[in-house]
């Protein structure tokens, strides 16, 4: 199968580059499955039920989320009838939506996707390590889904990582997400599992996390309450990352995904070209 | 001039790499100066007078630190007769060693080269944006130095960009370290000051920021004291980032560098082939 | 029933206040049942099997613990035959021994004594609200159980406070620990729950949260590595809370006590005077 | 002479305790001098002109703030014609205001006030250790000022103690605020400083650190967003701390003052009975 996973969508700079480039990238390079973390699409902060409509309509298979899934409080609402739309699955108990859905894709396959949310730096939710084991016994890689996708939402590198080792062999991609920040080390690991430690976001790179850089600047250097946080304007770099998964659903290859926007670009070589 | 900067090498299959691809680049670029992290050089923590020496001696101009600066104890007393190591400067007053010295090159040009810790999720310090700004009026570029290269050691990606925005123009080059992944995001920020969120470390990509995995997994899973971390033992990858720079010592062109190991290879495509 | 709740102890000088002032205090107030925190016991770090057992033997009805549980490995081992001593309840599955049990009192009165964890300024363990409901689902107050004791062992007040509304009226006592300073604001809450922020430790106030206060000092001062931490030797105070419940285990009296040592001295008024 | 201090001040309850007891207090214990920390005064987040100058009418000399220093966005301005009101010393430079002062009280005498902020789970600031040794060089005591008082702004209990030793002996009062909880451990450390950890707040004790439990608990247990914080409107305790300096400035008794609300009442015996 032919993966494709996009970073968090930052403001109207992201969703315009997703809205524009994702039907292309779609059909050129036969994508099976589009998975797309929105957690910041609405003007930095959470989604709304356009928005995700919108990415579903451009080509998405699901959208994943993060610590500011809820952020727009419609999500609370409509995610409860939305199984495309992924909160994350270490959430308490009782909070709508799902974190885990088997998604069925426009060919029929069957992808197993899940959000997650680590701990290291970041507000206290339920052991993630363990939530995965349970998702997994349940839905088993190559027997119940043709492949597995897990976005795992952290801010610490060692968290992502030690993670990732833990489920290689048993998903088909872990990609980490929050960090705004793609990064160069995507690799297959030892027993079959794609591997990037963060997706970066799709949005404009000439900012703060995607944000307008002038109001985050001036509160590391005052530290004073100051105005609203928005996001930057200028043209969005889409990143993600591609994998190519085999029969058995682990991964064949791997390659970063970045267009448009100020980011040196970047695509796989190994699918139709462009 | 030609710079070449290098993330944090781990133990000693990160010195390896130093040790057997450093006197090749140099020569191959014709560096003018290469600065290297060094705070894990020494079994993961900290740096030794012997390895400190080995690595001016495979053609560092210059080594920084970070928040294991002085896990070795004998470096509080060495770095204060090695002018050519620079701990990060916002420690506290009175902390041994400095934080920023003017390096003269093989050629003669001067370059400043600035270590300091971000703070958010890390250890409070004294504040980096404030630190920065007597440095450089101290020692503007283009006057008093050729070039000038900051390694922010931090943890937040939004720190490190908003850090680089602060100083850009005015600095030729900003690179993050401490998460030990490289990023992808290599830039010239719009007043011509280079930048990448991390370089990443020199160390083995099969790993957990380039410890055993094993050791790592298990207090992730189990949250109980285990035994000692010990560096991963696999080939490394030497990471890091190259600039080219002007007369006043802005950047001109930038370019990631990946050598060996597991990571995807990347090297300038400006510079004289390998 | 008639309870004393002991905080965390520290050290030599800790474990000596117990040993010297528990027997008496069992006896002189007729106690039901006394509940100690023995994680800083040994040295200041976690506990071993024999100090767990002079505990008991001094007259302990169970002995909890905190995020310094195991730091002491063996309690890795005895804990699992020791069913007096409870480790947080929100370790992952797996851990050795109980988060929770039922104590049998000498007179036969049964005390369900729960262990939790705080998330806010602490490692991330699983959702101790959560925790604790299916705990009390399990062994309701004035039904299954005569008392329920909880030690929440936690940095945040809020997080404290928050989490004792949500058992009041459930439990005879919630009280926190880990913080080592024992606070004033002992109340019985609308409901009748017993409440205090923080037991304190039992041990030597002369010194950083217990531990002799050079060393601490100098880490403040100049962020550097040091020598080892060692518990203050100064005569220490025993801190804790003595409570009075009713036929149905809510509480009608709570006094803080403190005894010995530098700090203002407390004891309840409502008891036999000593 | 006569020190009171009082601890944060949380929204109409708390100012309502303020403006009924403090003129009685100052009149009954003859009160040289009255410090409140009034960072929660305006509906839990931050202070306005007007109820500065009402805390000053009743009977305050200084009011120090804390990290909720500006929520109130009209105090980045009034505070700087109001030098009563002091801001967190470690501050950047440039931010309005002054961190320390030398008040004078009605009688004549010099008192020195400082407020300083923590960094251990805190928002990072500058070193606060530093920082008081160059406004204790400034401004020695017995010399310069009679008496000089310090309100460490802090979260974590070994910050707080760390601080009190590294000054005791050179200030009368080390006094800790932030945690909106009295802790139980005032006491004159060796060298002569009185010292308490927490003063706690000035609000109503049946609540989640002075703001209405409801939402505080329901954030907790469900991790969602929700309505506005909104301070608990039942009656407060006034919650401080009397002492009484020598000649030289250093503290000669120290007493907890707990008045109304729910706690358990407390204050000095060695006044005047109130
Ligand atoms: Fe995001
Ligand atoms: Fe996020
Ligand atoms: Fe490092
Ligand atoms: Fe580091
Ligand atoms: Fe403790
Ligand atoms: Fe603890
Ligand atoms: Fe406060
Ligand atoms: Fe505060």
């Amino acid at each position: 199968m032919r993966l494709l996973f996009i970073g968090d969508v930052v403001g109207r700079a992201g969703r315009a580059a997703i809205l524009q480039e994702l039907p292309k990238l779609k059909a050129a390079w036969a994508l099976d499955c589009v998975v797309i973390n929105g957690e910041n699409a609405a003007g930095g902060f959470g989604i709304t039920e356009g928005i995700c409509t919108d990415f579903l309509d451009a080509g998405a298979d699901c959208i994943t989320l993060g610590n500011h899934a809820f952020d727009q409080r419609e999500a609370l609402v409509f995610i409860t009838r939305q199984p495309r739309l992924i909160r994350p699955l270490n959430y308490p108990s009782g909070t709508p939506g799902g974190g885990a859905n088997l998604i069925e894709t426009d060919k029929g396959q069957r992808v197993l996707v899940v959000n997650l949310l680590g701990r290291i730096f970041m507000d206290a939710l339920d052991d993630p390590f363990a939530a995965i084991e349970r998702e997994l016994s349940a839905c088993p890689l190559g027997m119940v889904c043709d492949a597995a996708i897990i976005d795992f939402h952290a801010e610490a590198t060692s968290e992502k990582q030690a993670f990732a080792h833990s489920v290689d062999g048993r998903v088909s991609l872990v990609v980490g997400t929050h960090t705004h920040v793609p990064t160069a080390d995507h690799q297959i690991l030892p027993h079959g599992t794609a591997y990037l430690t963060d997706a970066g976001m799709t949005g404009d790179y000439d900012s703060v996390i995607g944000m307008d850089k002038a109001e985050p600047m001036r509160r590391f250097a005052t530290k004073l309450p100051g105005s609203r946080m928005e996001p930057a304007g200028g043209s969005a770099t889409l990143c993600g990352v591609a994998v190519e998964t085999d029969a058995q659903g682990l991964a064949t290859r791997i390659a970063p995904v970045r267009i448009g926007g100020r980011l040196a670009q970047a695509w796989p070589d190994f699918w139709e070209s462009r």
